[in-house]
């Protein structure tokens, strides 16, 4: 065989090897194009990839169980873990099938899901020549990141861990793919809290009197059922919250959900209006004869406003929730 | 320091130093006693094991995202996983305070969680000394193993792992306190079907079909909530029994529950009363002229049987569920 015969074995288009790489590269950059425009079809995407780091996230912590919010308290087992889990919840959120050798197969590429809360994303040797969907989270800026890569040794760095697993090297990250480069992450409320909150809420045991302090002292934000189940300890927010209402009504605190009464009230005081499995809680007073531009809600014939810290507690009004 | 002197240092209560060490021996003996007899203090003890292993098993599996059942068919990472759910759901099942050092506090003992699929724990170092709360479960044999033992070099193998861990040796075995040696663990219907019923159900699409399938093939056993979520790969597993319902009334399927007529039917059919979050199919058929042995249910008025293979269909009598 002579070299113009193997050439023409090694690339039966008859290109030169130039050409023939520029070709390859052709081809791989367009498994990333269409993948990127596969994904880039879901128009709530950022939303969807939200909820895949939001639950897999809060399924790993446990709270109902354990009372913990914040991943960096995971143990080593549970972080490692949170990878499978976020891979398992996108594949549910996205419908993706398994690939033969990676995770998922996507426009007939290979993909593997790659999490990491950091950002450093570890790339086993059997990713090298398919796409990578890098995912982070971090948790206390509210924010992901998801990006696609074709992982080759172009954009690894030159070491390794004990495993073989290398990571992408600074050069390396020119070449990922954003699909969110700076998504918003649905926030974890009891992470963000201020600590002088936090401290009134962990004077008191957990269970009712602690989801009580939750609704409070924490008013005019989003308080979703995770939050209530990880304060209490256990299940069944609905009837935690119900609770709640009770004991603080003498105070003058509303508990407002997502049915009957409770979004009209809401949008007359200009809350956010809670979804399905969320509440947000206020201290209302009478309004006062003069107005003074505070947003009113009219509750069973007589207006109320939102309570200024000054202002004396008040009975809460019968709200039909 | 005379020798006399450092005897009596070592041991205050001046006694023989094989005194001394049956003394230790028998406060250590009363540690596991102690834990075993405060563990036997909860009357429910089999019970609320078998649904800490249940719990943890189906929840690593993941069936409503994944449709998987078989714990043999979970990775490795959700293995090791499996281990710390364990660990957290025992805790909350039991309310178990942290150790200082191992994972539980229990009657001023030391206690270390260690789970293990085939019952083959690897205890780590730090455990020396302490106790051991030893749990297996084996989900094809519907059944569970919890014990205590205090650690020491005595029951453990000469070896260790590359982690510095080491297994309960034979003759350490022995020594373990057993608080169930043969726990009956909540069964896992998915898994125990028989491959026909199962290849039945994976000639149609997960989802609903599946779901019906489920219900019209396996009849006058409990199914749970998580074969539903598991079968369907998708949450709300009673709208899929209703719309189960719709779909098999006409050939005669009714799928009873735990609420309104459902209990007194099944009562009456001689079938096990569903709890919540359970149900049970059975296909019914008009009750022969001349009574036939067959448990009768009257429903609208018509008195019902259990219909046997041969039987021709009858559409399903409308049941208050």
């Amino acid at each position: 065989m002579s070299m113009d015969d193997n050439a023409l074995f090694d690339d039966p288009r008859g290109l030169t090897s130039a050409e023939a790489a520029s070709a390859v590269d052709g081809a791989q950059n367009s498994g990333v194009e269409r993948v990127t425009r596969w994904f880039e079809g879901h128009t709530d995407l950022e939303s969807r990839f939200s909820s895949v780091f939001r639950q897999a996230m809060d399924e790993v912590l446990d709270g109902q169980r354990t009372g913990r919010y914040d991943v960096d308290t995971l143990e080593k087992t549970e972080k490692t873990y949170l990878g499978t889990k976020v891979e398992i919840v996108c594949r549910a959120a996205f419908n993706l099938p398994y690939g033969d050798d990676m995770d998922y197969r996507i426009c007939d590429q290979e993909v593997d899901a790659k999490f990491s809360l950091e950002g450093k994303w570890m790339i086993p040797r059997e990713a090298m020549g398919h796409l990578c969907l890098l995912m982070a989270a971090n948790d206390r800026m509210s924010s992901f990141k998801v990006g696609i890569i074709r992982i080759s040794e172009d954009v690894l760095t030159r070491g390794g861990n004990q495993d073989g697993k290398r990571s992408i090297s600074l050069a390396g990250r020119s070449h990922i793919k954003w699909l969110c480069r700076e998504g918003k992450l649905k926030s974890n409320l009891l992470l963000g809290l201020d600590s002088a909150t936090r401290d009134v809420l962990e004077r008191v045991p957990v269970g009712q009197s602690r989801v009580d302090q939750l609704f409070k002292y924490v008013h005019g934000r989003i308080i979703d059922r995770n939050a209530v189940v990880t304060v209490a300890k256990q299940l069944d927010a609905p009837k935690r919250v119900r609770d709640a209402r009770h004991r603080l009504g003498p105070e003058g605190v509303v508990i407002l959900g997502h049915q009957k009464d409770s979004p009209r009230v809401a949008a007359a005081l200009g809350l956010p209006t809670p979804e399905k499995g969320t509440w947000i809680a206020t201290r209302l007073v009478p309004a006062p004869n003069t107005g003074d531009g505070r947003p009113l809600a009219w509750i069973g014939g007589i207006s109320y406003v939102t309570a200024r810290a000054d202002e004396a507690p008040h009975p809460a009004p019968a709200i039909d929730y």
